[in-house]
């Protein structure tokens, strides 16, 4: 126990280096807690530190049956307090954090968060301010369609929450108005948007019907806010016609292909699509060209793409692994 | 609750402003919790912000059985996280507080600490080092002999937190290596040195023997680390012979006077002597002539000198009002 306090004490004394900072943004059982183990994994625990955001909740969950609200409003969580300590994160700093117990719905004892390398932000309201998406060097919003958020949800909260599947639908529906309030409005700030979706059948790019247990597809939506890295002459072009809408249903010609589209809002971005039945060849092709990208001298991290249950699948792979690029990209 | 959420939030919007920062650190039992309360209720509770940084605890009681150091050691403790909160009230910013029961000796939920206008900052190890010292306008160290405060701390840990007078004492023996390695050092830190003694008897202002009862005297190290009211012509000069070494015993004529005298280290203060026995016109004339250095319109308040048990003494009104002094004059 001395030992490790030396050893804390002196962390504690060193200047300490600005970290990488990325958020993960996206509403309950969106995929935030998937893709931020697989990022830890591939950079290395010893490197990264990953804070969940929903532990700034203002009233644990007693107090909250008799608010007009529910987790989701900022008004439920203490945002200055969020900003505050994503602001000290970035700066090197120490925080110690609040802690809430998802399973009791009551606060535990804080947590002394020390930023190491990389940090990962995940939770309902990382964007949800100027001051705290200053903090971030590159962010993220994850968007699977509803229906398949849903099922997540239930899945989650009844095993591991202690809810019935009526009670966790019944709380989407209740917080349904706040999530298109606040959690929705984040994807307008994210550099990249991620969703997950059940690959179309046929197969736009096989012709054949997509057999059951196929993974979800990934639309990457890659917005010019931060530089990506170069896929041309890697991934084919998919674009279709000029000015297509982004509608998150795939097509193109190979099961992984970067097309030019519009966002939501009419502003162009490019969207990187990997089809669920992608093949492993055609996944390490791009993952070995992103990797290039950095000039490093190993290949891309091989743990990459564990769904929870430990599946790998190659949208997941390919989507974590453009995240390590970032990752990286920022600490050079 | 929405209205007070609103409100909240308003409080949260607007620009801060800096408060004023007074640090009261001592031992445990000195006396903080009492110099604290007068200070709130003098100043007005709306317009104060009370902090105790002994919740900046590490382990709870639990884990501090197998750990070779008590509570006052500074590894015992998040002195990292205690200099960010001061640095961060002392910019108008709120925190979020742990919080430590002493009750059950375990960690409660965090508490939001918005800093008012004036924040009062009391607990073991407030001017430990050199950042936390920084954040202060002025600081107070209380200093009363050890047979005084130890019978303090038995009292109250026997009567509010469960433990026998055996256990406190067998406690105080084990903590003492480290009180004097790091609370007494804080002692050179202090603008203001306060020591409440047993009054000297026979009083040498009266001649008389001071009977039981007779509340502790007050000696104030005034030191010239700031600007102290100027007490020429109110307080009668008590210095008795040059080079006097301060000494708690008190000496001069009047029940309250000023005294030049050196300090243990050799270096010089004024030493504010207010007896035990002074007299409810003489403390009233001092605290005339310190409020009006003030400029201020009204009298000075009259709820000043309460001991813990409710009972006004002439010292404590002093010593409180000389801080209220200090706080008031920061703000001009």
């Amino acid at each position: 126990m001395p030992h490790k306090l030396v050893r804390m004490q002196r962390a504690d004394a060193k200047v300490p280096a600005r970290p990488v900072m990325l958020a993960i943004a996206g509403d309950s059982a969106a995929g935030k807690t998937t893709i931020t183990r697989g990022l830890v994994q591939a950079l290395g625990p010893e490197r990264c530190t990953a804070v969940c955001v929903d532990d700034y909740h203002r009233f644990d969950r007693a107090e909250r049956r008799d608010l007009p609200f529910t987790v989701l409003h900022p008004d439920c969580n203490y945002v200055q307090i969020m900003e505050q300590h994503l602001q000290l994160l970035a700066m090197g700093q120490p925080v110690l954090k609040p802690v809430y117990d998802h399973r009791t719905g009551r606060f535990a004892r804080p947590l002394l968060v020390e930023p190491r390398h990389f940090v990962i932000v995940e939770g309902l309201l990382p964007l949800h301010t100027k001051l705290a998406r200053a903090c971030f060097d590159a962010t993220v919003y994850l968007d699977p369609p509803e229906d398949i958020r849903r099922g997540w949800k239930v899945r989650r909260d009844t095993a591991e929450r202690g809810y019935t599947a009526a009670q966790v639908l019944a709380e989407l529906e209740r917080r349904e108005p706040e999530s298109a309030a606040f959690i929705r409005p984040q994807r307008a700030f994210a550099d990249i948007v991620i969703r997950f979706a059940p690959p179309t059948s046929p197969s736009p790019f096989t012709g054949r019907r997509v057999p059951a247990g196929t993974p979800l597809s990934a639309e990457l939506l890659l917005r010019p806010t931060i530089r990506h890295p170069d896929l041309d002459g890697v991934v084919p072009d998919g674009t279709v016609f000029d000015g297509a809408v982004f509608d998150g249903t795939g097509g193109g010609s190979r099961a992984i292909h970067l097309r030019l589209a519009r966002d939501a809002d009419g502003r162009p971005v490019d969207a990187l699509h990997v089809h669920g039945d992608a093949a492993r060849e055609d996944s390490e092709m791009v993952e070995k060209a992103i990797w290039s990208r950095l000039g490093a001298d190993a290949g891309p991290p091989a743990c990459l793409g564990r769904t929870r249950e430990g599946q790998r699948t190659e949208p997941l792979a390919i989507t974590q692994l453009l995240l390590v690029y970032h990752l990286l990209d920022a600490a050079r």
